[in-house]
This record gives C-alpha cells, structure tokens and sequence, in this order.
C-alpha cells in the first residue's frame, strides 16, 4: 500500500523529498537500450560526486521531448541513490508565487543541499521554472540568473553536490547560454520503432498474446516508419483510454492510426513530439 | 476514508457551483449531430478519469468561434456528471483582481478540488482569464505559466480532476504552447446548413408551420452558401430581435440576409465567425 | 430654470444619473434623418431588453468622428427611457485615478446596475476609457478586459442592462477585437450638405430670413461639395464665434470657407473629421 | 449669487498667481505686426469665453520655435484679462514629482478653475509636461491623458474656462491626437527680416543712431536672407553678452553672423530655430 | 599640505563644495592654446551672470573625448570665482540612489543655490546621470525631464546662476533634444600633435633634458601623425607607469607607440579617444 | 594617523576575504608562459597603485573564454598582495537579492575599501552580476551604472585601490561602453597545444610515465589542430572523469577526441570554448 510503497523509496540513511515520491510511483520500463544507459550514468554521476576530489560539484541537463520520462528518470536516479540530501524544485510546488518568492524557494533548496554533506537536487521543468512563453519571448530574468549562478556554485568544503535538471526546451536554453553551464546532459528519446513500442504493451499486460500480435500486425508499418515517435507518457494514456472501449484492440489501433496520420500530415517544426535531436 | 472525505466535500449527491448553474438554465438544442456527439465525449471523459487507473488527471479543451456554446456544453457535462465537486474558473468573477488575485482564485479552485476524491474543473474563456489583446500582442504571463504548470500538475493519490477548458483562440493557444498541455480538445462548430438552422428556429417554437415553410425557402439559398455559418447565441438574439417586430418573419428573412451578404462581402480573415477549423 | 430643467430630465420612477444630465442640456437637433433613426433604435433597444425573454443583455456601439454628437444621443437615450437606474461612464470623473482605480469604478457602476430591474450603462469614450495613444500604441489594458469582460457579464436572473457605449475610434476598437463584444452598432455622422446645414442654422435662430438667404447662397458651393462635413460641435461653436463678430453673417461665412479650404487641402488621413464611414 | 462667488474667488481685481507674475515682468516687443495679432486674439478669446451662452470652454493652443515668447504671449493675454482665477500649469514647479503627483496638480489647478466664475488657465510647455523625448519615444501616457480630458471637460454650470497652451513641439502633439483637442490654434514666429530685426534693436535702447546704422548695414545681406530667423530670446541674450564686451558694436555683428553661418550651413531638419512652419 | 591647500582653493566669501575640490587637486596644464581660452570664457561667464541685466541665469556644456579635463576646467572656473555657492551635481555621490532619489539630490542642489545671490553647479558627467547605456538604448527619462527643466528654469528675483555640465556624449545628448538647451558650449580636445605632447612631458619633470630629446625625437612622427590624439588622463597615467619601470625612457616611447598602433588599427567609429569633433 | 588606519583595518598582515579563500583552494598550474605573464602583470599593478603618485586607482580586466581560470588568477593575485583590505564582489553571494540589494553590497564593498590604505577589490563575472542575457538582450542597469561610476570613481586622499574585474564575455562590455573604464585589460587563454596540455597531464600526476607516452602520442595530432583548445576547468574535470574508469587513459583519450569531434564539426560562433581573441 501507499505506506510500504514509500518505506521502499525511502534511502536507508536519508530522508526522502515527498514531493519526489510522487514522480517515482510506477517502475520505468525500459523500453530502449538508451532508458538502462541513462539510469547507469545516473549511477555514475552519483558515484564520481561522492568520491572525487575536485569535482564535488557536478551537474547534468535530461532533456527530450515532452512527456518522454524526463522527470520519472531524473526522479529515480535521485531516490535509488544512498545520498543524504535528495530534493525536487519544482514549478508545480510554486504555483502563484512571486518571481521573487520563486527565487527564494529555488535557493533555499541549494542552500539546505550545502548543510547535506551529499546531495542531489533535481530542477525540473526549467522553462516552466523560468515562466517561459514563446512570444516576446519572455522569461523571468531573475530566475534565471539565479539558477546560472547556483549550477555554478562551488558547494562549501566536504559538501557535494550533484545536479539533475529537466527540459524539453533545450533550443532555449541555448539561446540563453545556459546549456554551457551544465557538465553534462543527456538526451531521452520518445518511443521509436516497433520494437520498443511492443514492449511497453508487454510490460503494462494490456492484451493477452493473439492481441499483441494483431495489433503489432496491424501497426508494424506506421510505427516503424521513421517518422513515428510517441512520447512513453501519452503511448500510456492511450492504453488506459483503450481499455475503457468495448474492443480495446481496435479502440486502440484506431487511435494510434490517427495519432500517425495527424503527426505525419502537419510540418509544424514547432511541434517537439517527433523530433529525436533538437 | 474515502466514503468519509466524499461525505466532507459534499453532504447529498453534490453542490453544483452556483455560478456554473446560470450557464446551463436553458436546454442545449441538438442542431447538428457534433452537440450530440460533444456531449457523449464528455460523459466518456467523466467516466474515464472517474475509474482508470494512472490516468486521474485529464484535460480538454473545447474551441470554436464567439458564441458557439463553448461554456453552455463544458457547463452542461459538468453539471450531468455526479462528481461531488464541479466549479468554474471564469474571467466574470474577477473583474478588477489584480494579476496576483486572479492567479491565486485560480489557484484556490484547483486546490480545492484537490480535496474532493472527484473533481471536475471548468476553465472558461483563457484568452480572457490571460488578458490577451492582439495589440502587442500583450496578456498576463503570470496567468499563463499558473495555468501551465495546474493543466499538468497530478493531482494527490486517490484524487482524480477532469479540467475542461474553453476558448474561441486556440490560434493564440498554440503560440503559447498551451495546446499541448491538453490530452484532448473538441471542436465546437457554429450552425451550417439548413437541417442545423432549421433545428434551431423549431426548438425555439417561434414560427407556426406556414411561416417556417416562407422562412426556409426565402432563406435556403443564403444558408445553405458554403460559406454561410451563425453562432448560436447570435440566432438566438435574432430571433428574439424578430419577434418584437410587428411583423416578425420578415424581419428575420431580412436580418438573416443582412447578416450573410455583411459577412461573405467582408474579407476580413480575424472574424472568427464563419471559420470552421482554425 | 436649472432646476426646473433637472425636473423636466428626470423620468418619473427612477434617478437619474447628475453627471449624465449636463449631456442632455440642449435639445438635439434633427439635422438628419439618421439622427431620428438612431433615437428610434434607441427606443426599440430600451424596449427589448424590458420585454425580451432571453437577451436580459444588449449592447451598442455608437461611433462617428469627434464631435458628431455620441454623448449626447447616448445620453438622450438613457434620459427619455424609464429606466430606474440610468449611469454614465466617463473618462471625465476619472482624472488621476490609477488604472485599478478606474477598474473598480466602473466595475462599480456595472454591479450597481445588476441591483435595478432595468439598466442603462452609457460607456462614454471608451478610447479615453482606455487610456489610448496612437504612439506604441498604449493603452491601459486592464481597462480593456474589464470591459471586454462586463460587455458580455449576464446581469443576474430577473435583472436587465442595456449598455451604450461611445468612440470616435472604431478602428481601435477592431484592432482589440472589443467590437465583436456588441451585439450591435449605430454610426452617427457630421453634418453634411446644405439641408442638413440650414436646418442646424434655422434651430439656432442666429440669422433672419434675409441674412440666411445670404449665406446659403455664399457657401452652397462649399457645403454641397461632396468632401465637407462639419461636426456639430464645431458648426455651433463657429455659429456662437460669429456672433460676437460686428458683422456675423460675413464672418459666419469666411470662417467656413476657410475651414473647408483648410480641410480639403489637407491630405492628412488621420483627421477625423471629415469621414464618413470608417 | 454669481458676484458673492466672485468675491470669494478674489477680493478687489484678481488675484495673479504668482508664478505667472515672472514671466510678465518684462514688456512684450511688438517686432512683427503678427504679435499684435496674437494680443488682440487673445483678448477675443478672453470676451467669447465670458459673454457665450454654450461655450463656456474654450481651448487655445501656442506654438512655435523654442525661445519664440510663447510662455510670455500666453502670459500676458492672462494679466492683462480681467478674469478672476488666472493660474499657470508649469513643469518647473513639478521637479522631482512622481507621475501621479504632477496629475494631481495638474488636476487641481483645473479643479480650482471650476470654483471660479471666469477662469484662465495656462498649460506651459506641453512636450516636458508630457516628459516628452524623441528616443524610443517616451512620454507620460498618463498626464498625456489627465490633459487630453481635461481640455474637453465642460466646467459646471455658470462656471467659464479659457486654456491656453504652449509648445514648441506641435507635430507631436499631432501625433497623439492631441491638437484635435484644441478650438484654436496661433503660431508664435522668431523673429524674420531687418525689419523685426531693428524694432528689437531699437527697444532695448542699446545702440546709438550711429551705431545702429553700421550694425543695420553690417547685418542687412545676412539678416534679410530668406533663411535667417532667430529667436527673441536669443537676440536679447546675444545682445547682453555683446553689452560687456569692449567693443559691443563688432562683438554683436560677429556673433550674429557666426549664428547665421552655423545655421545655414547646419542642415539638421531637427533644429526647430530656422522653422517658420512646421 | 592638504589643510593649506582646502584654504588656497576656498574663495573669500563663500563655502566651497568639498567634493568640488577633489578635482582641483592638481594643477591644469596648459598643453594647448584652447586650454586658456576655455578658462577665459569660463573666466567670461562668470563676468556676466554677475552682472547682466536680464540673463540672470546662462548654462554652459564642456564636451569632449573621454579623460580630456572636462570635471576638472569646470571644476576649476568654479573655484576660481568668487561665487559664494559653488556645487557639483555628480554621478559619484549617488551611486546606489534610486532614480527618485537622484532627482531630489540634484533637484536640492538647484533650489540651494536659488538661495544665494551668485551660484554655479556644475553638473558632471551627464551621460552617467541619465544611467545612459547604448544597448536600447536606455537612460532614466526621470532624470533627464529634470534637467531639461533645471537647465531652463529662472532662477527667482536677484538670484543668478551660472550651469556648468559636461559630457563625453554630446550626441546622444543632441538625440534627446538637450543640447539645444544649453546657452553656449565649449569643445575640451584630447592632447594632440607634438607640441602639445612636450607641455605635458615637460611640466610633470618627468625626464631629464636628454631624455626629452630623446622622447620626442622617438615620438615625433608617432604623435604628429594627423590620427593621433591622447587623453590628457591616459597620458597622465602612462607616465606614471614608466616611472616604475627599470629604464622608464624606453617604457614610455614603447608604451605610446602600442597605444598609436592600437588606435590606427582599429577602425572602431565608437571608440572616443581619437575624434576631435562628433 | 596613516599606520593606525592601516592597523584598524588589518591587525597583523591582513584579513584575506573567506569567500576569496576559496577560489586558492588548488595551485595554478602554469601551462603556458602566458599564465607566468598575468601573475607579474598582475604584481606590478599590485606595486604600482601602492606607490605612485597620481594614480590611486587602477583597474584591470581579466577577459578569456569561460573557464579558462579568470577567478583563480584575480583571486591569486589579491592574496599574493601583502594589502590589508583584499575582497570580492560575486554574484554567489547574491543570489536571490534584489537589484538595489546588488548595488548596495557592491557599493558597500567599495565603500569599505576606501576606509582601508591598500585595497584589492575583485569584481568577478561582470555578466552575471548584470544579470546579462543575450535574449533581448536583458541586463541590470542599475548595476551597470553602478560599476561604471565605481570603476571610475577615485579613493579619497591617502586611499589606494587595485580593481581586478572579470568576465568571458568581452564583447558585451564593449557594446555597453563600459571596456574604456578599464585601465587595463589582460587576455586569459584556454589550454592550446600538446605543450600545454601535457604540462597540466604532468602536473595533476594522473598518469605514470609510460601511459603519458600513450595519452601523447594518441592525441597529439587533435590536440596540436590549430582549432584545437580546451578551458582548464574543463580538462580537470575529464582527467577526475576518467580517474574513475576501469581503463582511465583509454577513457580519457577517448573523451578529448569526442570534444575535439564536436567542437570541430559545430560552427556555432557562439560557444566560448575554442575562440583565443573575440
Ligand atoms: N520509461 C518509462 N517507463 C514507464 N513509465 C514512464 C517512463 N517514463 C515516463 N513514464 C511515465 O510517463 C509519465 C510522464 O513521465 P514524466 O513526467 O517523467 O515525463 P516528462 O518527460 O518529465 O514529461 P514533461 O515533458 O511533461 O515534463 C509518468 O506517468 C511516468 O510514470
Ligand atoms: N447548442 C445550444 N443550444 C441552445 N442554446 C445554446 C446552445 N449553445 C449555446 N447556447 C446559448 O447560446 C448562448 C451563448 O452560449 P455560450 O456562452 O455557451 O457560447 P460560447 O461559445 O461560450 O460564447 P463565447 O465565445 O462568447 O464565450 C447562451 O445563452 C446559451 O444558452
Ligand atoms: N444633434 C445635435 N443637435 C444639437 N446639438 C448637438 C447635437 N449633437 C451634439 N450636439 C452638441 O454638440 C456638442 C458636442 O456633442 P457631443 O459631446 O455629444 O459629441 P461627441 O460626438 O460625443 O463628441 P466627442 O467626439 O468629443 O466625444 C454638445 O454641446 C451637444 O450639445
Ligand atoms: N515679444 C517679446 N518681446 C520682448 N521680450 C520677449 C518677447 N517674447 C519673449 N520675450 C522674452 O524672451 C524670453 C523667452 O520668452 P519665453 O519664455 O516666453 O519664450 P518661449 O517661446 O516660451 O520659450 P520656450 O520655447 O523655451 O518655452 C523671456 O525672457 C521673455 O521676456
Ligand atoms: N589640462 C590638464 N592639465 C593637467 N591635468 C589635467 C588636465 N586635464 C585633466 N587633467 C587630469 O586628468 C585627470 C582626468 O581629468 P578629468 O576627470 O577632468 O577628465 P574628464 O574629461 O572629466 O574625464 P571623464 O571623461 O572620464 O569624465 C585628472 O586627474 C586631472 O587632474
Ligand atoms: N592555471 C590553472 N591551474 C590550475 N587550475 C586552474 C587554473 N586556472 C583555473 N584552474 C581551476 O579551474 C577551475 C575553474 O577556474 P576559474 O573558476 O578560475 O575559471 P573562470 O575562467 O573564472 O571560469 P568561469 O568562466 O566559469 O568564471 C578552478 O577549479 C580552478 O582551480
Ligand atoms: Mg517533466
Ligand atoms: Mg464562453
Ligand atoms: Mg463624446
Ligand atoms: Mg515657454
Ligand atoms: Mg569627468
Ligand atoms: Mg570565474
């Protein structure tokens, strides 16, 4: 139940964000080699912050498009770590805030991460964070600048720190020279290929196995045009809507039919789903 | 426990708001078999997020011209549904707020429907709850990055919202970005044709049978124009104009006239009225 | 005398608004046949929001270059009804407020009126209202939504408004897309050609017969060409200037031959004055 | 009654407001027949206002190149009325206020005007009221709008007002659309030609009969050039600074033929000395 | 010493500013004929504000390239009268002000100095007062409407002021229309051609005669180049430098030689230091 | 007296700043003569401002690419001084402040030096304390105002200030006008040539000898290609990377030839990283 669930999440000497709880409810599935390569340099980043000598500051930009597990991962790397110190920020928890009392919330969290002697904050959402809109464009300056000085930000003697931070934007952040604060990033993908599309039907046990194989039937040449993609968190929603219809099966091939037929008839290049690099 | 939140929120078999029921004191005419079909949509949408499993956050939004019956259909679901807690978030109640009080009513509802174990959230009008005016173009940023983050924010475990939204804008939706935050939008068409035009003027039992009979040939040419299209509030008001006069189906023949031979001889793209898909 | 004449201004069951009557002083004067149309319409709008079963809200637009006379009819219109509660809204008791000052006062006015049974609102000036410059162009758009939004509020149950409102800049109002808010529009015009002139000239008894021969047959020419119009602001402040004059009638005369010369010599398509329609 | 009033406003002859005293403390110059024209106007507009029976307000502006006598014209047109309330409106007694505090004054000073039975009030220098500059270009929408209502607001009942305004930037007044709100309007001109010249020359008592006929003769070719004009203002400084020099004679025919070439050869549209008209 | 020195520059019957005597700390070197002359008209001015009859007040702007001496001339002709109220209204003193805060400040120093029968301001470094900056480009419009208006206000009865301002952006200040406030105007040039150069080497007694020969036999086709130009306070501290050096000669020939390179590379219209006129 | 200021401010040899302190933590590693260069440069401006005459105050620019070590440099120098005020202004310490909060600790710093004989005050990423971003572009004036009188303003009599500034985005300063309110300006490269990079390899002794060889001759032809550099920061970083691989010099290797790869195939002009002059 909701009480073991979060004993299991819980670091043994550590206190978890409960905020970051929530994003860390259902298991990944790793439907793309790149998913296990993403949470082992996790792994990686977690255990170069805690051992090496100069880098005690280290942080890392997970960006793709939207829906695709940027969160979830972030997430999840955060809470499998042993670290004291595992934090969100987030634009959710800040609804209705000043910008400057965006920025306060911001810094108390990298501030409280100093007292821990390892600690991971995660930032997410950064244009959200940032009140990013296209026209203009605007964008809090303040925020901004305060999380350009605080990526940069040498935590004190014997204190480490590392950073995950999310965007599905990162165009953007490259125009504001953010990009080249981070020490590293990576990319997570949408779901592409027939291959990865099956094994998240597999793993969520929606259609016993004569369905899988309509449906991968029926499928195989939309999804494995190379123009297809889905973000992991809408291919989900469409499952779950499936299986509300009296015939899932179909129900559900129709709407994945659709979806192709609109992404791949509309060339606005402003639309993230289908892109794999930006 | 659950049944004793239910009971909290809301004693009987629910408290509809009281300023969501103004906008559904008259029946909803069915002129065209897409109200139908709106309709069904909702009560699918209300029954989804009512019992799937992940997906306890839903959102839709309903776009169409000026006076098509956005709010009167988003209303209408909301009050047929026997969610305990039905609210509407709209730019009448907040004359005169300061972008900070608009943010933080819109707030207040969301969190309020936090409470409820099932919640439906109207969000009317968001080219005007942003203040947007072409000029500039210049709207409340504060207001779009509020609604941002509340049309993806999960609501808490055992709490399920269902976010219906109207605007006559989604042009200006997607060059915000805010059209991707919705898992699904509706169309809401004005009166084409002369079976949807006919459907209105019997339902309103204005003209005996005779009358109707001068009214639809005098007029079938102008309506049945493909280029033809009336929003539904402005027939209404036409019709209620006509009958003051002392000689009302002429003067509603004329009206209707004037009307098409204005708007087909004006060129101007930004008249939202005749517009099918944006 | 003033009192007698606020007597004679004040219909019997209800209070009219003090400001509003300094705009209905003079009588109006029937230059035109289109100025008896537009106080009939008026009197039918006044009419079917009384009787009406559906539209308890009507609102229109009264437009024409500056000093045609909008107030002054608007006004006439809210004064010869027999509404309880008649106010205007105007630029003139707001000078010096702030922006959320001016907001809430006419946001006051507007819940003010949903107490009457039956309402007028003259919304006077609204590019003044609107604090509009053409440099930027800047206006206040607080202002803006707030009456984008109470041109379309509902009154409550049982309450009816009808809402006149005046501009001499009708293109600004298209630009905000603030003209679609009215139901409909009435264009008050100059003074054009020489019937329409002489009838202005006989109700001001300024000349004799003998006198009035003289000067129609000097500016005939003038008057009748088809690009002179003359507010009837101005024609009356050039009648009252002339007055003082030795000689009126040639001073009468040379004034507005000079005018017309000045005018029809001036290419300047921003001055408003001389046009018809928009 | 009306004369009590008038008592309470001023005791014996008036009251001038002591700021304009200062502006009047030294004759006006008759150097062109066109300031006699500007006089004698003045005191038309000064009788109109108090006998008219419906214009009881009535609005001048001034214009012309800086230095003109504008300020002084405006001035004097007021000391020399037998008006009750004479008051100016003058940005340097506004130094260091804040927007709203110059509105407010501004406001006042009309306010007090319509305590008054016959009132004169100058509004001085309209650009740097406005906080007018050229870069961007910024001004104040809000004086800007505070003045444009104030200029049409009838006074109350038996209440008359005459505005007159100064400026030195009429075109861009034309750009707000705010020279439309003027009744009247009368240019200021520097002064042109020898024979202005040497009224100027002569009035100030500086030259001998010898020495003036060797400046008439030294300065005729460059003063009587078609493009030569200078303000008044600068002719009197000019002629003080020539007074202490050794030899004021060839000190002031040098220094005015210095301005006469760096003006020619200047070609910047921009420099508004040399315009007659603008 | 420094007490002796406070006493030298204090005139007889008057305090003097001490921020103002900062500037004159150091002897004015006279490395060019226009030097003199500009204390000499600063010498005149001072002459006339004290005794004229009717221009009781006169401002003066110094400009020129950056470094040139323009603080420490106007600095020094206010010293050097007898005026009993000499000030300087500087961008130093106010660091940290907020834009109301600076025009109080400056506005202070003005309504002072109305107070005494003789006063001069020098009010330096406009361009830094306005909070200037070319990316915009953006300047405090609070400031600049009061200097606009300070710089043109009379001072009251018997009070005479002398306005001493400088910049090293006369054209900007032309941009924002405040040139053509200012009475007169002096031109302070940077160091140019060799002779100029050896005042400035002989009267810091710098090198031994040998060692000048020798300078100026390196220097002279470097410094007699038509492009070559030096700020008086870049050559100040060029020397100094050398001083320090092992064989200062030797530095200081390589040193301006660098600098000349420097400058005639760069083809950089921006950069100040070797325009004579704007 | 002199030597009891000196005491007050500084007991026995001087308090070095804490927040300084920190950015000595390691020694620089002098991989190229240039870093020799700016170390003496920076001791003989150290000894200039301390014994001149005249020249009280100096400021240098340290410029380069993004961590090329412009801190560390400007931090050494400060602490290398035997001055007793040694402090820096970051924008770390900021975050979160308001504007005028900014100005206000920079201007305190400042202000604290001029109560000290010898300061160094170290104004360290001038971007970042301007809150700059290139969108827009958007940045503090307030705090470039500040600076730009600060960097200028002279200590008071018998003070002594050395300003060390940074920044890596040169361009920026120059089209705010604010490079000529340096004295001077040195140049911070990045790593270049197998030279220098070997001599940061041989300093942080991460490889033994014969593994040296490998490093050196697998990466000698990209890192000899003239496009070729690499910031310090960033090598340091790599080497602590690879330290953590199971094979840290094939690791390594392989990480400066995927650098090298994509700096070379990206033409942004944007990216800092491989520029040697702006
Ligand atoms: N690899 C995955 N396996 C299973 N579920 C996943 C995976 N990645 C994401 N999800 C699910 O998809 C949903 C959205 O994921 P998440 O919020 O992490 O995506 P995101 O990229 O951060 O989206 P956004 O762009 O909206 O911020 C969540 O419900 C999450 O549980
Ligand atoms: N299908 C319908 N049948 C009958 N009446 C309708 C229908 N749709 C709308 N109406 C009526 O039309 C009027 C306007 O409808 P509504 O306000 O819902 O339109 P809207 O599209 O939200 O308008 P707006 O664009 O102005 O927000 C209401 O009085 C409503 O009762
Ligand atoms: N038809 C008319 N007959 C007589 N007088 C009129 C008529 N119309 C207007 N007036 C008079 O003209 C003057 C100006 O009219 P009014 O203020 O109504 O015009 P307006 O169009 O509202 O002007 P503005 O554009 O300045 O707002 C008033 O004094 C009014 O009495
Ligand atoms: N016709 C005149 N005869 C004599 N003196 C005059 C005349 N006109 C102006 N002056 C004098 O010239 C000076 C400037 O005049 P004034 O301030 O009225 O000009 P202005 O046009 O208002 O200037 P600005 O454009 O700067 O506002 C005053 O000292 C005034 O006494
Ligand atoms: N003619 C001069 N003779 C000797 N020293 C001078 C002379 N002019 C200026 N200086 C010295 O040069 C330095 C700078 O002069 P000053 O500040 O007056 O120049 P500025 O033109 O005002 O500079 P900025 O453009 O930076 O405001 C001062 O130290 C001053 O003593
Ligand atoms: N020459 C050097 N030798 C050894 N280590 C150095 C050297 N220069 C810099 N470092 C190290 O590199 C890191 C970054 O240096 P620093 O912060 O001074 O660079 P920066 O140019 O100021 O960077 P930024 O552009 O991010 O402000 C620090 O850890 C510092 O210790
Ligand atoms: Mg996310
Ligand atoms: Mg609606
Ligand atoms: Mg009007
Ligand atoms: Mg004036
Ligand atoms: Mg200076
Ligand atoms: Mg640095």
């Amino acid at each position: 139940d909701f009480m073991n669930a979060l004993n299991e999440v819980k670091p043994a000497f550590g206190v978890a964000d409960e905020e970051l709880v929530q994003y860390t409810q259902y298991p990944i599935i790793k439907f793309d080699r790149v998913i296990d390569t993403i949470l082992n340099d996790g792994r990686l980043f977690v255990e170069q912050v805690k051992t090496s000598e100069r880098s005690r500051l280290f942080s890392v930009l997970l960006y793709g498009p939207p829906g695709s597990g940027k969160t979830s991962l972030a997430a999840r790397i955060g809470m499998d770590s042993d670290y004291p110190f595992v934090k969100i920020v987030s634009p959710e928890s800040m609804v209705g805030f000043t910008e400057n009392a965006k920025i306060n919330a911001i810094n108390k969290v990298f501030n409280d991460s100093y007292k821990s002697p390892l600690s991971i904050v995660v930032v997410d959402n950064i244009e959200r964070l940032l009140e990013w809109v296209p026209i203009g464009p605007r964008f809090s300056n303040g925020i901004l600048q305060a999380l350009l000085v605080l990526l940069k930000k040498q935590p004190p003697n014997n204190r480490r720190l590392l950073i995950l931070a999310t965007t599905s934007q990162r165009g953007i952040l490259h125009q504001m020279g953010m990009d080249d604060a981070f020490n590293d990033e990576l990319y997570i993908p949408n779901i592409k290929g027939m291959a990865a599309f099956k094994r998240v039907l597999e793993s969520v046990e929606m259609f016993d196995e004569d369905e899988l194989v309509t449906v991968i039937t029926e499928l195989k040449d939309v999804v494995d045009n190379k123009n297809f993609s889905i973000a992991v968190k809408k291919l989900l929603l469409m499952i779950e809507t499936a299986k509300k219809d009296d015939n899932p099966t179909d129900r559900f091939i129709d709407d994945i039919k659709m979806l192709a037929a609109t992404s791949s008839s509309s060339n606005d290049s402003s639309a993230g789903n289908n892109l794999v690099g930006y």
